[in-house]
């Protein structure tokens, strides 16, 4: 019988798709790679996902698991030999059980965040995990590549936010690894192994999430100021002032508000341009009259202390939501400005205003009017150091001739100052040699001897991540 | 060369203790198991620990590798056929940095928890894992163990404290993933791997860890409760009223203190005798009126709903202290009962009072008259579970008979309820047979792969864990 044929009775002739227009599934949400699939199989139950990876397992057939297809990297697309089945999770999509009392979530991997987050909301839990795409991916790819997004300064990661996990492992054999306990130790930690290695060691099918209390209160502001440094100090204060209460810190620089007040001059910008604004956010359970009383008080305590010039505190939760459409709107802001070499970098917090005045000035020695649009989450230690061409230059040429000179001179800088290529997007096929050029020797060796411990015939998503 | 000229040759004649009293190294804190090394070596750098094993390597001989001594499941001693190494880690003991701003710092394995703990207290900050074995314990075995601790339900274990290792692999080789980054996606989670194996993949020499702003206000009380279902619902109303200041969630019932009043009478108890005691902790960084005030309100409100009897509040942090003195003098108090038979478990926390009834049900129809000392982190779903003789029956005779048995009854409660037989103490020799039962057999398959990928010879703290 014909892989195809097998396919079709697992899952059911309709939910194999082949011919037609498979751009949904081909091509990436950056729309950089367009592979082709020798199927796209669309199984309902964690058993039929099995089934389909032992099928394709029995006929050699290599398979490219895929969620909402919002990633960053190209690893959730098929490479163009044809060969590949991509195995589409998307109608995996129950919430299996909340367990409030234990403020846990059992959820499919198919679910989209936002449906993981609204269920949550159903209960008055919160589930903390927040990020751009959360109307179309889904819960299994942010867990596939540990996805960070704006609450991570107070919630963490999606590792952080997962207590168990249900994996169909390269075999098609289902690891029931789902668990509702904070504390484990029964040996080897398989769910942080699979958290994060997008694809390339089994599929999840399945979580168990950690849920928190809805915070009561949440204040906004923005904040101008001079330098750099200053944010590095505020960010302290903050959090010596806030300690779990701060939930945002996110910073931007000039040339990214002011694309923003290019591109969307109906958003209307509270604060006059400043070299750097932050967005801070506080969330609690406090009383509100104390817990405003509390904010202004650490704004207050930062203008004494000269770190932060203007500042405006949201006086609405409307006004609150307007702040955060300002910081979310960078991206798109970028891209109505043409196309740029972007990079989504960490560096330890205190070595941030080095970092970007090193990457900065070797940029401008390399390309003499460079733009960075230099945002992210400072609370993180995490950028989006984001570099557009020259004012007036070709988006396409700049793009095409200086790319692997940007990321180089942004990579060595990133090195040098005992930062990450990727803090929150993986690495999929975009970063995969950079990856093994700049990865501890070491390190690449151990993952290579787990790829090929827990794939030996380099089935699941191969060509990624190592 | 014989593999003991080599070790001296690589740590200094002095290092290499071999004959007299060993049996600081050779026997384990509970003094249950003695074994017998062929040298215990004390290597006092990163490169002496990589020469070590690499010496071990070339002749052929296995490593146990040590720190404080403290762990309770037999995996840090050596067994008793005089062969094993045993890498004694306790004079890597340098703080190597604290970087304030990061909200880290870089410790050497051997130094103790309560080194690390005072460190970061020097900079005005909180290292937040504790636990009773502080001052003897090393920070290189709590990660090697996830050790858990009283602050979880806020903080999280050793994993979530840890950010980066740096470790020397079975090879031989230095594993330099020591970072200050919170978002770091490059690749298969190795961190995460190491910790919690019990030295069976490799050997932690330091760790980057996560610090804390220290909270300005801790308020502490003691409630008493009629029925363990009042505590699962006065902790979800205590996580919604507190959220994140909500640092402490520990539960004891009558017989443990009981017995805490019957071997320490000076110990003033502010409450009488209940069915359930709890002892709450909430860590804030609001105005100190304003903390109280919410804590008092907490409490007033559980009172309204009938949650808890009576309450008393800590009026100093002496009398806070004191009540954490109670609760820390527990398992002393057993001991000086006589020996029992000891669980760490943990289980949903929403199925804790089905998980309770259906144990001590069970035992008590298996032995009439059986104490079930109950006592542990709520807050985090995890109970030591201990069980002692019944009263005026002798305790070793108990142990002897019934210890099988006892271990089965409550192990299959617990896997009954989704739970884990080894909470945070780990696997080592002790569950070891057990965990081979009771874990998942796929689960099992990839421990097994990856204990193979990473430590092919088997050299590595055989025995222990898989």
């Amino acid at each position: 019988m014909t892989l195809e044929a097998e396919l079709r009775g697992i899952v059911g002739t309709a939910q194999v798709l082949q011919g037609g227009d498979l751009a949904a599934y081909e091509l990436d949400w950056r729309k950089r790679w367009r592979g082709r699939a020798r199927a796209v199989v669309r199984p309902g139950s964690t058993e039929e996902v099995a089934a389909v990876v032992r099928a394709c397992a029995a006929h050699g057939a290599s398979i490219v698991p895929q969620g909402g297809n919002t990633g960053l990297v190209g690893a959730s697309v098929p490479d163009d030999s044809g060969t590949q089945v991509v195995l589409h999770l998307g109608r995996l999509n129950r919430v299996r059980e909340i367990d409030a009392a234990n403020l846990t979530m059992t959820v499919e991997a198919g679910c989209l965040l936002q449906a993981v987050q609204e269920a949550a909301a159903g209960k008055g839990l919160l589930f903390p995990l927040s990020l751009a795409a959360e109307g179309s991916c889904t819960i299994g790819g942010n867990l596939a590549t540990n996805a960070g997004g704006t609450q991570v300064v107070r919630y963490g990661n999606a590792r952080e936010l997962c207590l168990g996990l249900e994996v169909v492992t390269a075999d098609g054999e289902v690891w029931n690894g789902l668990s509702g306990l904070r504390k484990d130790n029964t040996g080897y930690d398989l769910r942080d192994l699979f958290i994060g290695s997008e694809g390339t060691l089994g599929i999840i099918t399945a979580a168990t999430l950690k849920l928190h209390p809805q915070p009561g209160t949440v204040s906004t502001a923005l904040a101008t100021l001079d330098w750099l440094d200053a944010a590095v100090d505020f960010l302290g204060l903050a959090q010596a002032q806030l300690g779990a209460a701060l939930t945002g810190f996110e910073v931007m620089n000039r040339f990214s508000m002011d694309l923003v007040r290019r591109h969307f001059p109906q958003l209307q910008q509270p604060l006059p341009g400043a070299a750097w604004t932050v967005l801070l956010e506080q969330s609690s359970n406090d009383r509100p009259h104390d817990a405003a009383q509390r904010f202004e008080d650490l704004l207050a305590l930062a203008f004494e202390r000269g770190l932060i010039g203007d500042a405006a505190v949201a006086a609405s939760l409307e006004h609150s939501k307007t702040m955060w459409h300002l910081r979310e709107s960078i991206p798109l802001a970028q891209s109505l400005e043409g196309l740029n070499i972007k990079h989504d970098i960490s560096v330890p917090i205190s070595r941030i205003p080095a970092f970007v005045r090193a990457a900065d000035e070797a940029l401008e020695r390399a390309v003499p009017g460079v733009r960075p649009v230099d945002f992210g989450h400072l609370g993180d230690g995490n950028l989006h150091y984001n570099v557009q061409a020259p004012e007036g230059e070709s988006a396409e040429r700049f793009l095409s001739e200086r790319e692997a000179e940007v990321n180089r001179i942004v990579y060595d800088a990133v090195m040098a100052h005992g930062g990450s290529i990727s803090a929150e997007h993986g690495i999929g096929l975009l970063k995969r040699e950079e990856l093994a050029q700049r990865k501890s020797p070491v390190a690449l060796k151990m993952m290579r001897a787990i790829k090929q411990a827990l794939d030996p015939k380099g089935r699941m998503n191969p060509g990624r991540v190592v």
